[in-house]
């Protein structure tokens, strides 16, 4: 069997999601908060007349219809996945594979470089600038070295997340629109989070015929079991991305639930005011905490650095059934990621932490 | 924009399915009947307990768990995708990808090819043999041309469609046999129509560690808006397999709506039994129609020859508001491929087709 498999691929590990029964899922930036009742019968009733045995919309038009409302973007930059997951994967898919490279800036989302493996592309990591004592930003990219890897004969693929996975917080401004401007390839900005924070490059996609920019209904939009993701770009990226999804990629029941959610936009707002109140709370509380520093944050989660052993706090969590993030890269070494919860469970994860600080903290 | 793209996907089309309001879709291997009111609540009343908002088991434990009932295999040696278009693109990202072979007998289902080419893997295509007047099969595998492209010192990949879309029927099982048995490399069975005709090789996988089966609820199952399909293997294939899914591939309203369905096995066999009845019933009624030649099936489909252009007879259903299928290929050059649909719509289709074929046929 073992010649079978693709050498390249060896040392690739399989996503196997932590599983812990009745935990308060602190490790997966979900929103904490679940659709409506009402919202659900809405969906179901739509649901309820479609005809399940027959291959549903390919192109998402409707809901493309929708997302063109929400983004005042015509429906043709905009194009539908099964989460961003599958967004990024046909980005690699469409753009690198095989002999080209992907600048990632580490550490950030894991699925960038992942997929860009299995595309057959080199990834080139160029690491993250970290300024403690800095005024407008913590994390930076270190540009220079990001554009001295720039090739001016060969397109490369660059992903940038914004803000970042899992720093927490934007990158500089001017710094992301520099490495657009002189990139000979396509830039994927990842705005996953980007309703937590509200700055975005969707208005630079006129400018930049290279810029793709990645959506999710994951976060704020409560649809993360759901899986609908998307892109916004030029038709001509677009078109590609085309090519390489699976031709029947979003099912049903989701493209009709999202559609439903971006009617009841009230509702996606409370979630987010909810949410980023909540999160200030928690920064508040955790920084008054002995022996851990907390990063700015404009998403739905908070990087922590601790003065003991981040897998000692980890598993004092676990034990206390709460379910965290041990992020990957030596950047973020002694570092746990949280995603803002309830004010209850944020409550009893401050609580919790501040004990086994305390308990540990010498 | 142009120096972008990738140079070996600048040929490849996007998928663009035929948009035609209110036709009758016979063009897409549909299974015609909708699941029954009841059944689709079954469904609602599960989801709607459900945390939309949270990411869902990526593994499939339960859906795996009543597969395993329903095919008498452990749920280790089963993988869920969302549908069988993620698994096909799975098993080239994990064992074919940049610079290895993918053969594939032709004329048969399409995905393999352009995933294939995705991949960055090189594409073999060996033509069918077509033996009319064959008294055991008309599609035959080309074996000993097949068998001259195997590679002993490097591992390939090969796609075997049983039965075969779009012939419709299986090829003869020791030349399938016989092929697995010599090959260096993971050989893909794909078994989406395995109901309509009961032949399987999946009691073949404790003997062939290199077999892969793919399956799917598009078809006799009825779930086709839904995505869901699966793989059968040795644990050391699934294993490749979860390397390159995305983590969370099967959004949660798709996995309960399979684990419900499997609930209801007596509807499924009902319609299966509708569907093969209705295949025969057309079938006989086809082959009485002047300048027409039929093929075997044992899927939900036929495939015809014409002696009319193809094209013409094509156009003239879509007038009357059928659409089907010109499969792709020298080998079908003047052949339409028609799913099998309610009697009333195969009565509607054989009606119409002797309209076209009495005023065109001189």
């Amino acid at each position: 069997m073992t010649k079978y498999k693709r050498e390249d691929l060896v040392n690739l590990l399989p996503y196997k999601p932590a599983k812990v029964k009745e935990a308060i899922r602190l490790h997966a930036n979900e929103s904490p908060y679940d659709l409506p009742e009402d919202l659900k019968e809405s969906i179901f009733d739509r649901v309820r007349k479609e005809s399940f045995n027959y291959y549903y919309d390919p192109n998402c038009d409707e809901l493309r219809e929708a997302l063109s409302g929400y983004l005042g973007i015509q429906p043709e930059k905009i194009f539908v996945g099964s989460g961003a997951d599958e967004i990024i994967y046909d980005i690699v898919l469409a753009f690198a594979g095989p002999g080209r490279e992907v600048i990632i800036p580490v550490p950030s989302f894991p699925s960038y470089e992942t997929f860009s493996v299995i595309s057959g592309a080199k990834v080139v990591r160029v690491p993250l600038l970290l300024e403690e004592d800095s005024a407008d930003c913590c994390w930076k990219l270190d540009v220079p070295k990001i554009k001295s890897q720039f090739k001016k004969d060969a397109p490369q693929v660059m992903f940038i997340c914004y803000p970042n996975n899992p720093t927490g917080d934007y990158f500089r401004e001017p710094d992301v629109f520099e490495l657009i401007k002189d990139f000979n390839g396509i830039v994927a900005v990842d705005e996953a989070y980007f309703e937590f924070g509200g700055k975005t490059f969707i208005k630079r996609l006129s400018q930049f015929p290279n810029l793709v920019i990645i959506r999710t209904f994951s976060k704020v939009f409560s649809l993360a079991g759901l899986r609908i993701g998307y892109a916004v770009a030029d038709e001509n990226i677009i078109e590609e991305l085309y090519k390489v999804k699976p031709p029947y990629n979003v099912n049903l029941f989701s493209q009709i639930a999202a559609v439903e959610v971006l009617k009841h936009m009230d509702w996606v707002e409370e979630v987010k005011k909810k949410i980023i109140k909540a999160r200030e709370e928690l920064k508040n509380k955790l920084k008054e905490l002995p022996g851990i520093t907390v990063y700015p944050s404009s998403t739905n989660f908070l990087l922590c650095k601790f003065k003991v052993p981040r897998d000692l706090v980890y598993q004092k969590l676990l034990e206390k059934g709460i379910l965290v993030r041990k992020p990957e890269g030596k950047e973020v070494e002694n570092m746990l990621r949280f995603s803002v919860g309830t004010p209850e469970q944020n409550e009893f994860l401050a609580q919790s932490l501040e004990d086994i600080l305390k308990e540990h903290l010498q």
